[in-house]
């Protein structure tokens, strides 16, 4: 029942949310395993795996949008980590969230960029350089 | 009783958006010369004129989020025509885009996409090849 | 079935909306007149009929809604109109959606203040004053 | 390359969506033909497709949303005819719609509404009787 | 001053939300009592108890309302205890869930899925079966 | 390096915030200083140090963008505290809330509510009668 979307969606979550990743879809596992699938299968393994954008590029898309829209913390945690497990610099996360008070105001940026200083300060107690 | 700062925003103003730009600020003229003002100084002057971030990342960052965000049609349509005046391909558009239906729904993809059609037909019409 | 609720927010409506009120009021007739008649009982019967806040600063509240949210333009003509008729400047309405762009961003700022431009020319054309 | 999803999915866009489904993938067609394809595989092949929920819960459950994000009235347009195609009665749309006056405030069902009246003034035309 | 819509939307109320409505209300009474009111008589003795859709939809639109604007869990929380109460199978809350990940992304959905497991384990503590 | 905009900002800061306003500046100091200053000159050192709308309509204004917006709390409690600072009384924040279930639907009203019953207990604790 395990299509190729799966499995290259699932290798594409491990390249960019490591653990955390993993540990969401574990969270769906008693709740809806389905759901855990369309997750793996939808957004990893066709939008993530598809070419014509690197990933480092759909980071900071990724990242602008959850901070503008501001209703997913918990998931633009996972993706301020992805964006830096993927080769974005911390510098390049900041300007991100900043430019977004422009486009969905301060609280927004303000509210992101406390999660951004949260995503840095677990890295440094694991030891991340970035 | 210009300052620095909006000499610098409406240099980066005309870079990014080129007439569209230009035809916002005038716009807002008679209205409001003073939030025509803010919007060179603060967004264009102070945030894209920053280092740490090149100006295709931060166009790839404004268009998913308006794309997301899904009421600002018009500043869409300036910033996806900004996007390509600065380097993004119309390929990495339309990835950033299409990416926006896992983080905000494929509505919101979908009107996103139907802008850059516009933007394209309108690039054609004079004559650009991106 | 007319209650007081009805009765009060009528005439609520027609001190802050004039005539636009009761379009909106008479377009919704064919299509449900239990929304119509909710539209005239709870916000303007129960809301705005209140006392512990001054008219005024009412449609200062809902005008600032009405642009940060930014999906609602017509509503938000309609108030700019009742701001202006309960007692708001034209300056006063400026400075409420410049402030917007604080809190949702400078698209919804400007598209605000499009929203603006078009009322006062309308009011021009009509001969108000402000 | 056509998969089984997508066939599931353009059988199910049309049950629901009819022409106005096919006109929507049409017009993506030169535009990203990829996204029209994930368009009908993932929101039709894959979720509509379900059991566990009939077609005319699901059609009121798309309804509700979009009428409470409301920045995205084409496509509500098109579920509402959506929800009228699988059994809903007219009555039953509009019930959904003042429900969310509750939820996301007036001015949103009142968009609803107008777009309800659009879409019930089109099937009068084409002689529909619900 | 208590109306029969008070009496009519504080008994809808409890066949809806059960405890949770009324802690709801309780909180309120030292804050805002004509809150408390207002929100007894227009979403519960107006809305809920209209006839023209069947109060199992009414749940169903509200869940999938709620899920998609994503910035109401708490709310979203009663609801979904609402619609268990008034008939709706978890299965049927969870297909709801799961497709407004079409709607409104995947990052409001997985926020409703983890609200919806938060309820079930509730439900489950208190011996409920469904 | 400090801006004539920066002293203002600061000044209007305290004015409106008091300890809640440097306590946020504080928090940005090693994640974004500029993040930092941007805050303090642009919200505070240009748009509340305008002229043209009295300080307590700017925080009626803010306090109602941010109750509808729903997804910025820490910010509203900020500002339902600068309301009172500049002279609103509690009475008018609440019928800012109230007002608000109209435009942006009850739970965001709900939680509106609820984080203005925190800021008065605060209030309360620290001896304030308003």
């Amino acid at each position: 029942m395990v299509s190729n979307r799966y499995d290259r969606g699932l290798e594409k979550l491990k390249e960019i949310d490591g653990k955390a990743g993993e540990r969401v879809i574990e969270s769906l596992k008693d709740i809806s395993p389905d759901f855990a699938r369309y997750l793996i299968e939808f957004p990893f393994g066709d939008i993530y795996s598809r070419t014509g954008l690197d990933l480092k590029s759909r980071e900071i898309a990724t990242v602008a949008a959850l901070v503008a829209m501001g209703n997913a913390l918990p998931q633009l945690k996972v993706h301020i980590n992805g964006a830096l497990n993927v080769g974005c610099s911390r510098t390049e996360v900041i300007e991100v969230i900043i430019q977004m008070a422009v486009y969905a105001g301060f609280p927004a940026a303000l509210n992101g960029m406390m999660t951004a200083k949260e995503v840095f300060d677990e890295r440094n107690k694991r030891g991340k350089s970035c």
